[in-house]
């Protein structure tokens, strides 16, 4: 979003006069678009490019994204609150919000042609929702007028707002790809079901004259409803060995039915749904990064063909002409970067740029490249005789020693076992102060020993980390001290604060062991693609969350320890007595508001002990609530799960994969040519002593040559696994390939891709 | 094994006179080898050839594998036995094993070269795996007969001779995936356990002076190794959320940091976990794949070089010389079969094989062609008349129609309902009379319809499984049914087996639909490699229940319920008063004998409960037994399941992408071009129609033509997953590449390749 900002804004809000500069705005539109990867089409008349603009203006995006939390918090402050607000108020909230994104609606369909816009079934959903909510919002609100309470049933619909909005392409992605796993996993699920009602059957009749008796000397397996309930719970494993006990006990052989039953059911139906799962999300996947590889070129090809000049016999873009598209599209990269990148794209230096460079340019802008400059410590500039001397030389030197780095592990270790003791022995709380002064003596020296701009450069997480722990640390303590000395009371919160900051600053010790640190690093690469997944986690719980409150609200309630209440043991209701719910205390495992029904929904995706609480709840409302139960264990444990364990199958092998991209080995060659190369992976340490990213460097290219000027492509840790998909495809489209029409593309469909052997033809 | 005997036997032991028949003999070893994918280099001199031969007949392996496993089924006889022996017998029993052991070992390294024999590991481990048995034993012995009871702890060495001895390909490659697999886990492992013990550490200093208490009144989170142990459980989800409650009801927004827990070691680590092991599995099961490949282009080279002779300026091998080696290696192929391969190795028919065409021998050996004969039915021969009428092809025709097949599904169904509704009642229990008749003339017409002998053809599995099924129903139903009426008693026994009988059948509806049917394929394609995974299984599992034994036995007793002890309900140990062990009745998990120790090693698997278990065990002996219960999840839960999901997610894939094999392709055309094809996937009611297998055909080509021979490629549910990797390996080895010599292909380490892309450079 902030891309946007700055120079360019200010270029694009003066009037565009002469037919060059508006060629100049729709090409900067186009190549933006592939940079970002959005894969809409848009009108291209000048008006209709500025409205695109102004559409993906980071403060339109942010306040979108904002009044979609803002709607989906709504749940938390509506009736069953967490925190109960007015109806009127949650309703005002809720019909700006619904107002905003019809707005954002509306200037969507500005920027899109007409066509594309009625057959995208996003907005068609996101139309259809708004005016579901708001009906519903009316007829709740005239009923409470009349003191009739009504449902709120559309809230289940919030989260298309979610998925449908913004730019969360791996929701939609997640999303359509459970909607494509569907009918192949509804067939294995089929049989999985009938293995089941045929083991229970089975089951019925081996065990049901017995007159055997569970733990809890309940009658077991003599109703066949309820032995297929509990079948399908021991493929959970949740009610596993109890209900094979009183038949093993009964006679030991009949242990190999319940044996051959997980075999079937948990391990080899539970890993063919994985496969099936992964191995459409992989089909799908595929098309999809296709789709967007597609998408780039077409996008790259109409930028160029709207810029191009003919020169002899080629079309090319002339370099001014590139320049002024590049200032547009990036405006924040330095000078020297943009000449690095122009030396990259015209490499015989001949003043234009040719078309299959071109194509690139959107690759090229999406690599980071470090430029930094040789310069001196802040302190030496300042004083340079002290910091010159001998003995600030020596203080360097040891900073900079290996030593340094075991010294500090030692101390973390010691630390660990401090914080292990007992907190009431004065010498150990005492010793806290020590660490702290250890600790931020690191940092000092650290800061004097390299340039601070340095250390706390973008990309140095670690010593971001650290020093932010250390002063929260130093602060929380201050303050929990002070408050004990004060009033004698030490706040709780305060001091979990400072328990969890102390062990925190413990993780550091995985920085220094390499191998973790690897490992570290793929977890960090995964992580924002881990995040965007847990968007589409939300909102599933959040439908079920709707849900349940609506169909269990105020059926259990929690009741302190000293409650006076007769059934305060049985969650307030006769009905829980005895039952293994109330015996296990889940009393606070209810769906009285979003909160608490949040934290249950938690913990049946954990799936252990779920039976209890589907069983609980089933006998404080009706049998049928089991329903509810299992309709959750399907759509979270078998089709999301198994995608997020696909995708992390997925993201793992791509980064065990990782190769340099033709585009960067080009941009690394012209860096080592120009003799401004970095080595990549120094350690970090090597790297910031000198350095700095230099982000306003505005000399051009020859000049700032001479000031030590350098450059570095960021490490692979801060690329995306979506970026690293596309490329492993795009190095296959053919150079000249020109990519099928727009249409085309937007049609094309999964089984075009057929992975017919996703893994061994690529032997070596 | 069976592929050895008959004819070629014979042959085999006509003494050899000519240097011709010993090179003929010494070349079918390469290619029954390298047919066979067994990767041992054999000594090539007559002698060693014939005692090969021997080495590999059938009978010697048959007695192998009984003697191994009559070696580990002692277990169930010795102290502490599941039935007990006096120990004499089974001391007698294991020298007589052991001695066969080191028999086919001496025998094993008269036919292999020294230097290859001396230098595999697997020969070395059973070496010394014999030794200490014989040692232990005669301790054991001598120890026993001054009455001092020891230890026989060499018993955990016998799944050895299970690994190493054995054509299980698949348990050592399994066992070598986990020992390559290991320092890479290993780094990740430790990184999960000290994110383990930080948030123990986090937990301890959260609620630890909280004076909590959980739902049975212990202290909560107040022990450092205690709080590891919950939180370690908590990644297995097996006491989630009971470890949780007593924190969520204390303070709500406690739940953060076991959700924060879950999602980093469970979700997160465990998949990581997968993705490790997974990718491990991918890289050297590759490379094994390799090597086996080049093991058998190898063998056929040097087979090829046995028999070559010079026909003008080419090296080939005469087809009398061609038609001897196959009559050699596989004795029990048709003379028409026969006959197909050489026209497929001889296109030309020249009168001799090209190097090329014969390397693709083996290939061609071990696809399944099925020879088929228009045949007549037994009855028509018989009684032509009564066959022909009008009145018997209209019955045949009402069998053969879908109507028929919908019919016998509605019946299914309504037994279903029958069998799940009350025995007790007069009617239903007679209307299993009707079930069984309509089933048997089901059969009847079947059998009348279409040839007996092509109804039971061997790949005819549902026909076997529906009349196994029904005559075994039909005699248990009359044995029971004469036992209530003569003695007025009802087996249990037999009750049971008349009920399971009843409930398979109805199994047979799966094979209606088209999409289940699929599915079952699928699973009966990767059943014999799972099989073979059982093996590794087991293997462990031995090791686990033996050492198990000797910590555990008879700390925890089973009392049945009219039991006088008055620590019965304790399982005869006061220790377990009110323990969670004893509550929920697990007296019967006890490590009293092999059987049931195996029980409770399977229950442990499924991991639910194992904490209450690993407890129990800990408060009756020591609370370091806890971890035999860690130890054992990290190598069965973390390494061994994680290697089956590997193993189907890439066998399902393998199934996904089947496609022809260029040998198969050339097969079939062979077969179309002489207008002998049978379609390929043909219903089952149509093919067996008129045509059987025929395997005593011993015409030749030119005749048996005429009478209406046909040929049909085995459809691909027989087919292994290991033959398909190995397929798809194979033809990326270009036709003229001879492969590396026999020692270099043995000494092939994994990191020669590198999958650098597993996924997307295939993309199409």
């Amino acid at each position: 979003m902030e891309e946007m900002s700055g120079k360019a804004e200010r270029e694009r809000h003066i009037k565009v006069e002469s037919a060059d500069e508006q060629n100049l705005l729709l090409a900067a539109a186009y190549v933006y678009d592939a940079q970002y990867n959005r894969n809409i089409p848009f009108e291209t008349s000048p008006q209709a490019i500025r409205l695109y603009y102004f559409y993906n203006h980071w403060v339109m995006q942010v306040t979108t994204y904002f009044l979609i939390i803002v709607d989906l918090l709504l749940a938390v402050f509506e009736e069953p609150a967490t925190y109960p607000l007015p109806f009127l108020a949650t309703a005002v909230i809720e019909v700006v919000c619904l107002l905003a994104f019809f707005a954002r609606l509306v200037h969507f369909s500005k920027v899109t042609p007409r066509n594309v816009f009625w057959k995208d079934t996003k907005n068609i959903c996101v139309m259809v929702a708004i005016m579901l909510n708001l009906i519903d919002l009316i007829i709740y609100g005239v009923l409470s007028i009349v003191y009739i309470k009504g449902i709120r049933w559309s809230r289940v619909l919030r989260p298309i707002y979610l998925v449908n909005f913004t730019e969360s392409r791996q929701i939609r992605r997640a999303f359509r790809s459970m909607r494509n796993t569907l009918p192949e996993i509804m067939y294995v699920f089929l049989l999985f079901m009938f293995s089941v009602l045929l083991f229970s059957l089975m089951a019925l009749k081996l065990f049901g004259n017995r007159k055997l008796r569970t733990a809890e000397g309940e009658p077991y397996f003599e109703n066949y409803l309820d032995i297929v309930f509990n079948l399908y719970v021991l493929v959970t494993t949740a009610n596993s060995p109890d209900v094979m006990m009183p038949a093993y006990d009964y006679n030991a052989w009949y242990s190999i039915f319940f044996i051959a039953y997980i075999v079937l059911n948990t391990y080899i139906f539970m890993s063919v749904f994985l496969a099936v799962v992964y191995n459409n999300y992989r089909k799908h996947l595929k098309n999809e990064i296709r789709k967007l590889a597609y998408m780039k070129r077409r996008k790259m090809v109409d930028a160029f063909n709207t810029l191009k000049v003919k020169v002899g016999s080629e079309n090319v873009i002339k370099e001014d002409k590139w320049k002024s598209l590049v200032k547009l599209v990036a405006p924040d990269i330095s000078n020297s970067h943009r000449e690095l990148l122009l030396r990259v794209s015209d490499d015989e230096q001949k003043g234009h740029v040719e078309k299959e460079s071109f194509i690139r340019l959107a690759d090229l802008l999406n690599i980071k490249v470090i430029t930094m400059k040789t310069r001196t410590h802040l302190l030496e500039s300042c004083i340079p005789r002290v910091y010159r001397s001998k003995c600030s030389q020596f203080v360097r030197r040891i900073v900079k020693h290996k030593g340094f780095v075991y010294a500090y592990d030692i101390i973390i270790l010691i630390n660990a076992i401090f914080i292990a003791l007992d907190e009431k022995s004065a010498a150990i709380s005492n010793a806290e102060w020590f660490f702290l002064a250890f600790y931020l003596v690191e940092i000092l020296l650290k800061l004097y020993t390299y340039d601070p701009r340095a250390f706390f450069a973008r990309n140095q997480f670690w010593n971001w980390f650290d020093t932010f722990i250390i002063v929260a640390a130093l602060i929380a303590t201050i303050v929990n001290t002070g408050m004990k000395s004060v009033i004698q009371y030490s706040s709780q919160q305060v001091l979990d604060i400072v328990f969890i900051l102390r062990v925190l600053r413990l993780i550091r010790i995985i920085d220094s062991i390499q191998r973790f640190r690897v490992i570290m690093n793929t977890l960090i690469n995964i992580l924002p693609t881990m995040l965007t997944f847990c968007g589409l986690l939300l909102a599933i719980y959040y439908v079920f969350a709707i849900v349940g409150m609506e169909a269990f609200n105020g059926k259990i309630r929690f009741f302190p320890e000293n409650s006076t209440d007769p059934f305060a043991a049985e969650c307030g209701t006769p009905a829980l007595t005895d039952s293994a719910f109330a015996k296990s205390k889940y009393c606070k495992n209810n769906f009285n508001h979003f909160g608490s029904a949040f934290i249950v929904l938690v913990e049946l995706t954990v799936v252990n002990q779920w039976h209890v609480m589907a069983t609980g709840f089933s006998l404080v409302t009706h049998p049928a609530a089991k329903l509810y139960f299992i309709a959750f264990h399907v759509v979270i444990v078998i089709m999301i799960i198994n995608i997020f364990v696909a995708f992390i199958l997925e993201a793992f092998f791509v980064e065990y994969s990782l190769e340099k991209s033709e585009v960067e080995t080009a941009i690394e060659k012209k860096i080592q040519e120009l003799g401004m190369a970095v080595q990549e992976d120094m350690p970090a340490g090597n790297l910031v002593e000198n350095m700095e990213n230099c982000e306003n460097d505005n000399g051009t290219f020859g000049e700032t040559n001479q000031k030590g000027l350098m450059f570095r492509i960021a490490s692979k840790r801060y690329r995306t696994v979506d970026a690293l998909l596309q490329r492993m495809f795009e190095a296959e489209i053919s150079p000249e390939d020109e990519a099928p029409p727009m249409e085309d593309i937007l049609n094309m469909s999964p089984n075009d891709v057929y992975i017919h052997n996703p893994t061994f033809h690529t032997a070596a």
